[in-house]
């Protein structure tokens, strides 16, 4: 992995490395403190490859057996990874290891690894953010070519933006360990006699950790989840998903470097690999040495990871039922164009995209009056439309469907649509595939967007993954809350949207939203992406619903993955 | 109740509450952070009824009815409480109330409760602490009656001392949920379009929460739970144990008279009372709307609970194998003192009492010169039979046992020990009642004391509830280390001791039990019970070992009873 971060790189010991990085440190923790606006990455260029030089490296990847130094396994060519702009395979080789020597191998490392003071492991954690980040292009290239992302995307959502979650997962971490006092003096008197101890406590961690990534968006989870377990002293083993392993194969790839040029065990950091055919995800989740899962995926397989991995603390991610709840626009064609934006931005392929859009049948106060119905669900159509008219905007916010599964559903949920031939349901926009600048086999869907009822809640009621949106019909907006709120406690929810001038609706939906653990996104239109979600400000999952247990990155996150053990004796007089 | 609370109590506002108990507040805070010596209640006194007053108050409680104000269900004679001392039944009447009426009042109750400010919270915990310390005495006797405890334990480790374990779990949470911003103001360029954003912050509690005591030492782990549950925002259901009720429904009664007063819900904290013969803590613990359950009792109830109660979030202490490791003595009677004193303790019927007590078939280093393994024995046996010897002291360190199936259990051991007729196992100390003074139909015993050999692990890997206690033969100091560690990671354990005098020995054992999740105690001697357990310091059960989830109070055992959910909309001018 020398080949894509600069040449530079050298040794350099966890606390060196600690000096080196303390100020980034420092602005991170006040940022997880105060919430506010940061990034580790605002007005910085990657000092690896870019331009031409990142795509020659890109491309010398393929076709070629990836070599982890030191790894254990045998490297196997990854015949499930299939670029979904080219659809030719990566022909890239990884290597393949059993269960029980990824283990073995990440026990060896532990002791060495959680002997590192907290700022040493922050220090060697952000080193390997940095060098990450110097990577930066060619890693998102490999994001691209494996999750469908446009290339935009793939620098900043599976790039800058996830190192910062990264980061933020390193502050908050060191945050809560930082306040674990090392040592404490304590006197007290039992009768006429005074007690004096020296009392030490010790960070002890969890134990080996396995974090599984999902296969279109896996850098945003992997790494809070990998940095968590590493400033806690876990070691961990990365899954990725068998069709989109490259770019965390070549993060993997840096962080063991990094280890390894800070004097620290490679194997703190492993990759698990597995195919389609012959997975084995849940041998690793439920080994009995496995103690703590980070599982980003499907709601079904999140519920089996969770019943079934009884020894680990599960932390995860599923899939939620976002909703849109219409009910009065400040500005009608800045509130589509958001609308149609979270709609279509890489194909709804986000945990964050909306599903479920709620129009009262009365219409939608706007400042030129009220619009129909009718006219709202023509405006999104049309806001969406607009989009992907051009194939270059296309090709960078829509970006390619990572699965052909995906495609599959979508054809048959449109197929199953038109059979319900009767007024309240109606397929406003067929999806399409559309022909993208320089990948013409590239897989591509414009969005399914169908009329809904609220009988129809058979459909509306689960994720249908990909470009795939409700127009569901409703009495009125207070209807449209009720049903919203309801359906992100019942059936999962990561965030909600609400369009309205009326501060007793605002207020209303803060309450219904708040207890049903849904993030509220109110009024907000122009050039920020509605389903954005900043690292250091926001809170990501609640936990209060079945979208998922972890939030990023509040304290919980970190709390349960390590524990503190005491040891007291009588107090030495060169300790008092 | 108010019958035990001073009279002056009287109705005031949270934030009266809040600010009255500030600087309590404040001093806990800081305890909890620098983790040095502190009490809310040294060299204070209890306001509340004391000496002839408290038992009048007390003994007017029996063979009556207990009224809890408001309180759901029909009050029923709970025939199961028998005094441990008198052998007489208590004959005290608690309200019995179905699961789903207990449910309900405590989800009526969470809205209310929980819009309360954490400052507000933490001013109406506090209040109840005070009340309840007001009336120490009285509780303390309830305490005796159903525990057994002596009484001046009952004041202290069941009184003050667990009190204070409250104090530290209001204090703990305090700090984690403060540290919650409520809002943030964010700012952020997308291309050319700066980007400003409102966003609040809002702490969402899990919802009710379930507390089971257990019947030897409630109020240890029921106050711990019960504040860093109200502190979230959690209404509470105490369920006590059949045999064990008075105490903790007297403290239901001051907590309930404390939120009348301050015109919150009463029902932000309910009783759940059962009988031997028709429990309901199953049902309770598996119900759908109970979102977390603290638990304290046997192992093996406690991994059904854990087991299925998957709805919610457990937090466990069950049971410990504790071990003793000896080396080397710095001074030989204090250590055998010591050694006794912990055994002796409540009869050992504390999760912190050592079971498992390891002597090196080659002696004791001593600044005498080496004490043989069967002089250590003996030295054993000689200082836990000095203090059963006078009865007066007897009555006050080991207490009564609680319940009769333990004084079964430790009689069927004895006679199971008595056949396995070879030198390596042998009864050195049989167990006998002693007669307490005041008290002469008093269920009592003195420890069954035996050795056993390393062979024997079918005896002692697992815990023996009460005064029971093994001598176990090793060849050295290492292999008991590796064996009593090895012993706690595997069936658990709350607490280790270590005499030695050689530093290397000392490491290796910090290291060991830190790793086995087990608090070490080394070389400790002098007028502190060793197995005291210090709150706002001393971190009690790691989490690490079977022998538990939940640490008091670290910062795990609050963070996962609330969620953060955020709203965030384009920022108005007043409020940037």
């Amino acid at each position: 992995m020398t080949t894509i971060t600069p040449a530079q790189t050298s040794t350099c010991t966890p606390s060196e490395r600690a000096a080196h990085h303390r100020g980034l440190l420092v602005e991170a923790v006040q940022a997880v403190t105060s919430r506010a606006a940061f990034s580790a990455f605002a007005d910085r260029a990657p000092s690896g490859p870019t331009g031409d030089e990142a795509t020659a490296r890109f491309e010398a990847l393929l076709e070629s057996p990836l070599h982890l130094p030191g790894h254990v396994g045998t490297v196997t060519l990854q015949n499930d990874e299939i670029s979904p702009w080219t659809r030719l395979p990566l022909g890239v080789g990884y290597p393949r290891a059993e269960a029980g020597a990824l283990i073995d191998n990440a026990q060896q490392a532990q002791a060495s690894w959680s002997s590192l003071s907290i700022d040493e492991r922050a220090g060697v954690c952000i080193e390997m953010i940095e060098r990450m980040f110097a990577a930066n292009v060619v890693l998102g290239l490999a994001a691209m070519h494996t999750t469908g992302q446009g290339r935009g995307m793939s620098q900043s959502g599976s790039g800058t933006n996830a190192l910062d979650r990264g980061l933020e997962a390193v502050a908050a971490a060191w945050r809560v360990l930082s306040r674990v006092p090392t040592s404490a003096t304590w006197e007290q008197t039992f009768g006429a006699e005074l007690v004096a101890l020296e009392k030490t406590y010790r960070i002890v961690p969890m134990g080996p950790a396995l974090v599984v990534a999902c296969a279109s968006f896996p850098a945003w989870n992997v790494y809070p989840a990998v940095f968590a377990n590493l400033m806690a002293g876990n070691p961990v083993v990365v899954k990725p998903h068998p069709s989109s392993v490259l770019q965390m194969a070549l993060a993997v790839s840096i962080m063991r470097e990094t280890l390894t040029d800070a004097g620290c065990p490679a194997d703190a950091v492993q990759l698990a690999v597995d195919s389609a055919a012959e997975p084995i995800t849940s041998v690793l989740a439920t080994h009995p040495a496995i103690r703590i899962v980070d599982f980003t995926g499907s709601a079904r397989y999140g519920a089996w990871v969770e019943e079934n991995a009884r020894q680990a603390r599960v932390y995860s991610e599923t899939s939620g039922l976002n909703s849109v709840v219409l009910d009065s626009f400040i500005d009608t064609d800045a509130a589509f164009r958001a609308i149609a934006g979270s709609i279509s931005l890489f194909s709804a392929q986000m945990c964050t995209a909306p599903q479920n859009i709620y129009i009262p049948e009365n219409g939608v106060v706007t400042p030129d009056g009220i619009l129909s119905a009718d006219e709202i669900e023509q405006g999104v159509v049309a806001a969406v439309a607009a989009i992907a008219e051009s194939p270059r905007r296309a090709a960078a916010v829509l970006g390619a469907i990572q699965s052909d599964g995906t495609l599959d559903e979508i054809a048959a949920l449109t197929a199953s649509l038109r059979t319900l031939a009767h007024a309240q349901v109606k397929v406003l926009s067929e999806p399409r595939s559309w022909s993208a600048p320089d990948f013409p086999d590239a897989r591509t869907s414009t969005p399914l967007i169908a009329r809904v009822g609220l009988d129809n809640d058979n459909l509306f009621t689960h994720e249908c993954f990909g470009p795939v949106v409700f127009l569901i019909r409703v009495p009125d907006a207070r209807t449209a809350l009720k049903r919203a709120a309801n359906d992100a406690a019942t059936h999962g929810a990561i965030t909600a949207f609400l369009y309205s001038t009326d501060e007793n609706l605002i207020d209303a939906a803060e309450d219904a939203f708040a207890s049903a653990g849904a993030a509220l996104t109110i009024n907000v239109t122009g050039a920020m992406p509605i389903n954005f979600s900043a690292a250091f400000s926001d809170f990501h999952v609640s936990g209060l619903n079945p979208a998922g247990t972890a939030t990023l990155t509040d304290e919980s996150f970190v709390t349960g993955r390590f524990r503190v053990v005491q040891s007291r004796r009588p107090l030495r007089p060169s300790h008092n």
